[in-house]
């Protein structure tokens, strides 16, 4: 059976993994990129920027665990764009331009379903209107043998780890307090009873901790 | 100048130092003892219990701090004790037993100020109405040149650390989810601007974070 997975995902000690305020120029809010300096310092992030050089460290090696084995990913609609409601249009195609990182099929959850769209390099999306269970099941079909990806937000995540369909979860907690935004444990009391935890702090501060099924 | 200082304060992963429902048979409510089993485990805890035995590493050593150089604590009202507005009788002393683990002057924050008390061992209990600079005053001219100790609950150091009076603490953050509870974060966005901030992950699985004044 192909496995469930987080990786990745930046939450502040206060438990925000994203700021309030989301908009066009800053996707997380007032966090702005604080949640993400440790990982936009690593060479994975560099290389799919298309560049070279960045950290070869722990950060760097946690990180790298993102892609491997991956055929498809289930994002919530606010991270595939900063809008609301019914789509004005469909000319938004996401934040990551017309080759996006992800090389596979990503389901959009989203009240308002459009048509899927076709990007460069693997990557298409589609918009569906579906419970988490539904989700992982058209995703899960996408990506035959391989795992799916859950890549946030927050209440995306929160919602599969409630629902209990999340196998692997590698948390950030960045060492700053937002104060405000969108949470990652609330309604998860309990939740470290499933999960074998593992924690380590590298030298950017951050702590890295897997949560893997028991 | 004396420093003010917190020291073993356990927390969540979701910010929470105390679950909900505190009664006389569960001090931290439904937590139960799953914040401090790290704490329990150590020498300096055994040792506090007049028992020899426990563990010596990092969980230790960073426990160990916590004594050296105070010379009066703050407290809640609600770690001294599970009751709430006015005192029915001055027969509760605290949770310690006779002889508390203090051995100094410790200021109990109380909107009902009642008799001191004076314990074995050097610890006296000074029940105070009084704002934190007020509090911190007192205790201040108690302990000489000598440190004070912020002990907690969570409201108590979420209230000195809002009007910027600590100089140094440690956080233990626990791998475990409450859910509810006093959470010790909010309202404090930013903090991590007053603070160098160091973590280690021990392989009890706690994260010792220091904070200290920049």
């Amino acid at each position: 059976m192909s496995r469930v997975r987080v990786h990745n995902f930046s939450v502040s000690l206060d438990g925000f993994a994203t700021g309030e305020g989301q908009s066009l120029d800053e996707p997380f809010g007032h966090a702005g990129g604080r949640l993400h300096e440790w990982f936009f310092a690593t060479q994975t992030f560099h290389a799919m920027q298309g560049k070279t050089g960045g950290s070869a460290g722990v950060d760097d090696a946690v990180t790298g665990t993102w892609d491997a084995g991956i055929g498809a990913e289930i994002m919530g609609r606010n991270k595939f764009g900063p809008q609301r409601g019914p789509w004005e249009n469909h000319d938004w195609t996401g934040w990551w331009g017309p080759n996006p990182p992800f090389h596979t099929p990503v389901f959009v959850l989203t009240h308002h379903p459009r048509p899927s769209v076709e990007m460069e390099g693997g990557t298409t999306f589609h918009f569906i209107d579906a419970t988490p269970e539904e989700a992982l099941r058209q995703a899960r079909e996408a990506a035959g043998d391989l795992d799916v990806r859950i890549g946030g937000g927050p209440s995306t995540v929160r919602q599969f780890l409630a629902a209990d369909l999340i196998d692997h979860m590698h948390v950030a907690v960045v060492p700053i307090i937002l104060g405000r935004g969108e949470r990652l444990w609330d309604g998860l009391e309990g939740l470290e009873k499933r999960f074998r935890i593992e924690s380590v702090t590298t030298p950017s501060g951050v702590t890295h901790m897997t949560f893997t099924r028991r």
